[in-house]
């Protein structure tokens, strides 16, 4: 008799003596205190200030953001009622869909329940209607790429994270005229690093390939009116598709898809993750509309992340710690052992009241496990200054390397399947 | 040179060509006066009778919901603010689990972004780590499920519908000590019936089977406490693993699982399309938890929507119509024809204001085309009066069969990939 308790025992067994069990924090957050939240301890209810949150400007706490999930709410009830074909089409998420279709300055968009969703169907429907498609994949891309890739069940490649020559190797290699899908993002969000995207799209153009550009870590916070890394660097329109989250910068919850009214037509009629899947909520969808129409004219959130990450860099940096090169709102903090990194997550939390989650494999390579911190307007100088004497005391008590220099540290790290 | 453009408008005028390309309706519900709603009609706002929502009991409007979502997001904000491991577990969202794993006497619960991903990752995961597992799927499991089985990658075998003579053949030509996972529906969404659940229980304890059973279409309104079919029929404790959404009769957004706390450990831990997603937010977390919690004890609205139900399809019936024959609340009018199941629909709403969506194909197979109809505790005899003369106009106008008896058509329908 097989003994069905007993494999789903072991598999859990053998996480915990590869030390890649997870236990979640169990947290309330507090609108209008953020980053201070409550943290539910086995021993009770503490206060604790949040440094790992993908709300990276605090827009979910955003009296606007929250007014317009009320309100919907209220006037619209509390969910949607059907798949977006069978009476789940609701209002405020045409008006969405209007708003990203702007934000991207493309013909059309398409919300889907996750940004996990928007890629894994996406990516495979896309490629799915290009006859004989070969997809072209970065190798750090984030889980649900990868996934949607996979779902495609087509020719794929895998060129090296950001390498160009590679890139450039593989579409000269693919006959001119077979259909190519370039898949990609913007910001990789455990090393913080930003891809060449102009280079990217004059190669695409050079081997006339279709480009797929992940930008969940970028939306919001970069570009004139927040639509990303390409907004920033002027090559939005050059971009076939460009997909991002609500539910990162934004505040909210989903993701989508922006670009001609032939691509998002065509994902909206044969894409099963969208099909057949409830839509989101209009309180949902609203929230999500104030959020991305206050981000297109307000600056001052930006520019207030902008400095309190700059501030963080430079404090970790002094102090000594082995902050990881980036140039965007990522801040990671490497440890390069997954017991230490959990240890150390364990003190800041237990003794210091901050929390970071340990980022062990499967979301980094085994051996570069890492604190990663992502300061938002909210974390302001004093908080910055507790962040960094806590992080030193930690480093002193588990013997982990201090620098004397504050250079930050350059080597390449190994990211598998982002974002978990 | 590939032309992009070009293929995405191929395959989008070989739906239109097919009959196959759908429209959806633009819908504003009104909170409190559900099934009452706005279409934005190409036209102008238009006040209409939605008759074919998944909000199957009307709990998207109900004020404890809609409070709880407002109280919620005014509290704790408008999005979790990462995945679960990174920041994004929220205590509403823990309480939920807590409410879930009570509501199907588990020892616990685990919630997704949708019920979609529910069944394609749950499925996926609790497959792949059973080694050399063998799924057996129902012929008529939603797409979601068919997507899960499929991602799991192992050997699959498909049983005919809700047939036990077929399901214990295979099982019985199974080897005895290979792992084995029954995986099915309560209610099925389109034809509207009713698997045996117990027999498939009896089944797969005489062949050492584990059981994965679907309840979206049931939960909150069947079984005394609204937990669904097996409850109804006290098979509850017998099934491994209960599936449920929170987005039809629940009334808000997000799918889970409810089993022993080894599978939804292993499940959380080794899931992809749980890792790498953001947690639900708060505000639906609570609204969600605020509704099944109300529908534990009050039994009036089940009541209510059986009332309805039993009304609608009498109505139907005693006027001719081809009312399939089904032991749910599900009431699928039948049309055969994807252009006169389209039309049917299009003179439903613009002429008498009433918007039931046509289902074709793929959602059912090609010749089952119909008319989904959904009563819930807000249609009245009034409604439902109104209702049947406006059906009873169209199929005189489209010279559609109407019978003289009041016998329901009894053929089984072929349903495809159910829901979309």
């Amino acid at each position: 008799m097989f003994d069905y308790n007993g494999s789903f025992q072991s598999a859990i067994a053998a996480l915990k003596r590869e030390r890649r069990y997870r236990m979640f924090a169990d947290l309330e957050r507090k609108a209008g205190q953020f980053p201070h939240a409550l943290w539910n301890s086995p021993s009770g209810k503490r206060n604790v200030v949040v440094w790992c949150s993908n709300d990276y400007l605090g827009m979910g706490q955003h009296p606007k953001v929250i007014e317009a999930m009320c309100a919907a709410a209220r006037t619209m009830g509390a969910g949607a009622g059907g798949t977006r074909n069978i009476s789940g089409t609701n209002r405020a998420l045409v008006k969405l869909e209007d708003e990203l279709a702007d934000l991207h300055g493309k013909e059309a968009a398409l919300v889907f329940t996750s940004g996990y969703v928007s890629n894994h169907t996406g990516i495979a429907t896309i490629a799915k209607l290009l006859p004989n498609c070969l997809i072209l994949s970065d190798a750090l891309n984030h889980n649900s790429m990868i996934e949607g890739v996979r779902a495609a069940g087509c020719a794929r490649q895998i060129w090296r994270h950001n390498d160009l020559e590679h890139l450039e190797e593989l579409l000269s290699r693919a006959a001119p005229d077979r259909p190519k899908l370039i898949v990609f993002e913007s910001v990789y969000s455990m090393d913080g690093d930003i891809a060449p995207l102009e280079a990217i799209c004059d190669l695409a153009e050079r081997y006339n390939a279709m480009t797929y550009l992940d930008e969940v870590h970028a939306v919001g916070m970069y570009g004139p009116r927040g639509a990303g890394i390409a907004e920033q660097e002027g090559v939005m329109a050059r971009i076939d598709v460009i997909e991002g989250t609500l539910a990162k910068a934004f505040g909210t919850l989903g993701g989508y898809i922006a670009a001609s009214d032939a691509v998002v037509d065509a994902v909206r009629s044969h894409a099963p993750g969208f099909i057949f899947t409830t839509a989101l909520p209009p309180a949902v969808a609203a929230a999500a509309t104030a959020s991305i129409a206050h981000l297109k004219t307000s600056g001052a959130e930006r520019a207030g992340q902008r400095t309190a990450v700059a501030a963080t860099k430079a404090a970790l940096r002094k102090a000594g710690l082995p902050v990881l090169a980036t140039e965007t709102h990522i801040v990671p903090v490497m440890v390069g052992d997954p017991d230490l990194c959990k240890r150390a997550s364990d003190i800041l939390l237990d003794r210091h009241g901050i929390y970071i989650q340990p980022i062990n494999y499967p979301t980094v390579a085994r051996g570069t496990e890492r604190l990663r911190i992502t300061p938002t307007p909210a974390h302001d100088i004093r908080l910055i200054q507790q962040l960094t004497d806590a992080m030193i005391s930690v480093w002193q008590e588990l013997d982990l390397p201090l620098g004397t220099d504050n250079e930050p540290v350059q080597h390449r790290t190994q990211t598998i399947a982002a974002g978990g």
